[in-house]
């Protein structure tokens, strides 16, 4: 069944608790003879680890890849590429208080209850730390499809009410990463930059939404009729810890449109299957459940207390979601790329 | 790779064209032993059926659902169960004038550049006919369900710009099929009904949301990282036909609340299992693309020409979502609980 | 999991009980724009066929084959290719005394304890009638090979004691359907039918040894480590009613032989994956289980009784195994050469 | 597609060339909460391993188990266990002479020619040290099952000509692993040792048969009609390095029976489907390819030459297969008794 693995031809399959020895996978289906990067994967990494400025948490992680095979010489052998990050940084001290309490808003209870038995140190599987594997996948997916002028890039398009207002065509997305809010357009940063300090001063959280962009796709991505392009994108997305919703293209807002104005504008996808125009899709993201304030909450032994919760919380996690967004589309489209040839 | 399966443990295998012989599929994983009504699943399929009212198109099929194997004396084997539906209602004439042209907004051009090859008599395999073999399916997912206290329900929470004001809860949820719109709130039906006429009248097509309601879950189904309860839920429901976006409970207005208003909403999944709270999602349809008035569009030659579509038009597709939301959320739903045992 | 499904790219999933409405499956992974010859596929089905002779089973099947979908205009669209084969000749009356008797070498009993409930009337979904689908799928993908130069040849190399001397290469195999017991060798053949006769007048039974050459295969099928061309036909081949056995070219033989011996002969198959060499293996057949004459079974109940079995029954099936082999061996190669390109 | 992956429920996904920087795998499925013996499975590694005998190849690896995760204070938490084993003793440079010559029988020329790229250190991914993997993933699957009574003894039952006379009921199953040819009959077991060490002195190689007897297996295990128990276990066994033939219970010899007396033969296996009886299988292995002595090779270029082939070979690799075929088949029974949960 395999639930920790995605794809069918490009396959990732991981593993890890946030406060075990590693987290890591295994990535099936990256044809030989290709040159890999690997600092470059490295650099998606680091894109994704917290720590790095004011407005984040102050976690030290170093994640630093370790490739264990697949890879001879800088060249991909064709074979499955394994790979692992050391957790290096546990400090799992913050959590011990945490052994018999339910944290609100977290998978706490919900893995109690199915598995009987949690790792309860900084959430364990169900730690958002689980998602390194798939930015290490998704950068390699990138190398396999920037060749082919696939081009991805995903930005914060709103944090709680600061939303962007220019459509992505005016932004400059190659200026993403240079931004630490990750939103290209100055006045918003701006502004979402302020309503995160405001909320990080208040012990509070708050979520946004990440819009990303698929230029270059060739017509003809998607496997209908049950792995649309759109479907298996989604799946992808609301696979990511604290997502509420996705849309493509004008997503909700088509509900009140009339089909005549609809049917001209051109979409990046139809019938699930990708045309040669660029594909738009958002991900919704709910404020982060880690806060620093008391909290009512539930201990294992069903007693309900007021707790704060110690360690590092992050006031908004949206600016972190955008590089895993990014390589989670790059492994939807890499999938379909080795498929449709 | 088995894009036309859906399902781990219960599974369907689809199969069909529009105007072909027969629409069908088949399913694995019924439990053996288990008392099947056929009638019950033919009822389902005929809540789908157009042709039901002056709001549909009168396409005058029957859906006659044949059970071909899996089934002996009223009682599942344990063994695949193959069916089919047959195409009775062909009137192909009215797509002759379609063979060379692509109709905007469907997926003819997208299938076209894709297989090389496409069945232009009403979409093929891209048309909305297909979903007759998911409310089989899920009609016997249903079945599976509805004894350990699972109910499943949706509805028509909006409809261009008419929206539902009430809370699910607060709804008469068993009357959604009394309801020609499929909306249990009276005051918005009667506005929806009007507006699905008005725009008829326009010869044009709106869309709007679908609102669905699992109520009786057992906590823990689901299976992170990669196969999370509303992922797979995504999935489902972005591969039916006509979709633009998936949300859960709160969704897209999740990232304009506090974590600490968030974190104390009950909430029918977490980490993406299900908890013993009742689990609502909304799916967003975008307005029928076929559209009865005269539109530009693209030949297969690549000339632009301003055409008519012949044959059947429906105004508003949405109602006729229902009953298919349902079907795929239960086909989830009937997997997750076979692989929790 | 879907266990009546097989292959990955090219993929059957099959339906149907013996005596239920008719035997079934969905083919997947055909690619657009092939011609199918239809009355190919059923001389294919003829092939397997019982009541051909003195020799079999007078059952007096029709096996008329009706696709439903996937195929317009004799050329195939890319969509699954649903198909069934309605069963005509029931005689479930034959099979009344059988409802509460596990017959002895059958799967009776083990179904019954697996499933808790069985289709007694002739073995249902455990019967090799079963195997229907499976030959439908095969000349399907026979017809995908063929224009590539892949032949694929089966014929029984050995019935009971009497096994052909010569190698395949000395042989004319294509002349194994004239041949009433799928023996090109007719020395051989003419012993093989003494055999089958002695037998049936003894009520008994008797087994065989199926090879089956494959040729013109190109370099790279298969995929090490776990799908190694070697595994999966092994797969496909014990997963036939009545199989014991499966070995590739030297088979048990070589544990005879020397490395250094050999190391030097050419071999269809190196790591799992094909060369350009003609890969051989054998199918081992045990005698059919289904005898005249009286025997001890188990009653449902425990009770051990002596009691003879109506109906038909083969004295020998391995000939009617020669056209599943080869459709089996046909399912694996096609799924390989998709995965290939 | 994921062909570096087995099976379904109980599922190793593995990686690793055999001079990269390690071997390894995840195993998903393994419940939650079960107490995991990482020290019995090491000592499965070590039955494995060379280096331990006159009668093997000295290479003095010490493949040290590493967990990365899924495992708590020695328990499984029902996430997937990834776990790595360092190449220690590459010796590389005993392989430098082989970067441009195809071994005979060994896989060379195919992985060359497939992918277009190769490890060409002593096999890379195709080297039987990837089945370090499959002893590990195995071990655990013993774990799950042992508890339930399921109990699986392989043994060495030939070497070239030497054959054990005796039934495997006769024979001390126990006591395997006390001898350094693994078979647990002394006086074939003295022969099999003069067999291998002629063959050491004359440069070549020898290969067997092992037999694995599988007994407590509840009655129900297998899924017809694709994945019949002893078609998953022919797939296992044949993916495995080396591999002629695969045959269950009288096997080929079946072939020369009467149908009277075969249906009187308790059988492990009916239909596909686990009996209450104990499951008996053999698998044929070659003699090893990589031989001291100087054979006629391809070079890359196509040149034809003689050469002798560096660093340790083993004369008969057979005795090493006993825990990596029941590693194979505890996999195989692991992932059925989930399913039939």
């Amino acid at each position: 069944m395999s639930s920790n693995g995605f794809g069918t031809l490009f396959r990732l399959t991981s593993f890890g608790e946030s406060h075990g020895a590693a987290m890591g996978g295994v990535i099936e289906g990256c044809p030989p003879g290709m040159p890999l990067d690997v600092e470059a994967i490295q650099r998606e990494l680091d894109r994704r680890r917290p720590g790095q400025g004011a407005l984040t948490s102050p976690r030290g992680e170093l994640d630093r890849l370790e490739i264990l095979s697949g890879v001879l010489d800088g060249v991909t052998l064709g074979t499955p590429i394994g790979f692992m990050i050391r957790n290096e940084d546990h400090r799992s001290t913050d959590y011990a208080s945490l052994r018999d309490v339910f944290r609100p808003g977290h998978a706490d209870e919900a893995w109690q209850t199915k598995f009987g038995i949690r790792d309860h140190r900084g959430g364990g599987r169900s730690s958002a730390r689980e998602t390194v594997s798939r930015v290490v996948a998704g950068a390699v997916a990138r190398q396999l499809l920037t060749p082919h002028g696939v081009v991805i890039r995903a930005y914060v398009s709103s944090i709680h009410d600061v939303v962007v207002a220019s459509d992505w065509s005016s932004l400059q997305l190659d200026h993403v990463y240079t931004s630490d809010v990750r939103c290209p357009d100055e006045d918003a940063a701006s502004r979402m930059r302020e309503v995160i300090l405001r909320v990080k001063e208040a012990e509070d959280s708050v979520g946004g939404v990440v819009t990303c962009v698929c230029e270059g796709l060739p017509a003809g991505l998607g496997e209908p009729v049950f792995d649309k392009l759109t479907a298996v994108l989604a799946h992808a997305m609301m696979s990511l810890p604290a997502t509420k919703g996705f849309q493509v293209h004008e997503g909700f807002a088509a509900t009140r449109m009339m089909g005549s104005e609809l049917n001209g504008i051109p979409q990046g996808v139809s019938g699930g299957i990708s045309t040669a125009s660029p594909l738009v899709f958002q991900v919704a993201f709910k404020p982060a459940s880690s806060i620093a304030r008391e909290q009512t909450m539930k201990r294992a032994d069903g007693q309900v207390i007021q707790q704060r919760i110690d360690g590092r919380h992050d006031p908004c996690v949206v600016p972190r979601a955008v590089p895993i967004v990014e390589a989670m589309a790059a492994m939807v489209l890499a999938d379909f790329w080795l498929m449709r040839r």
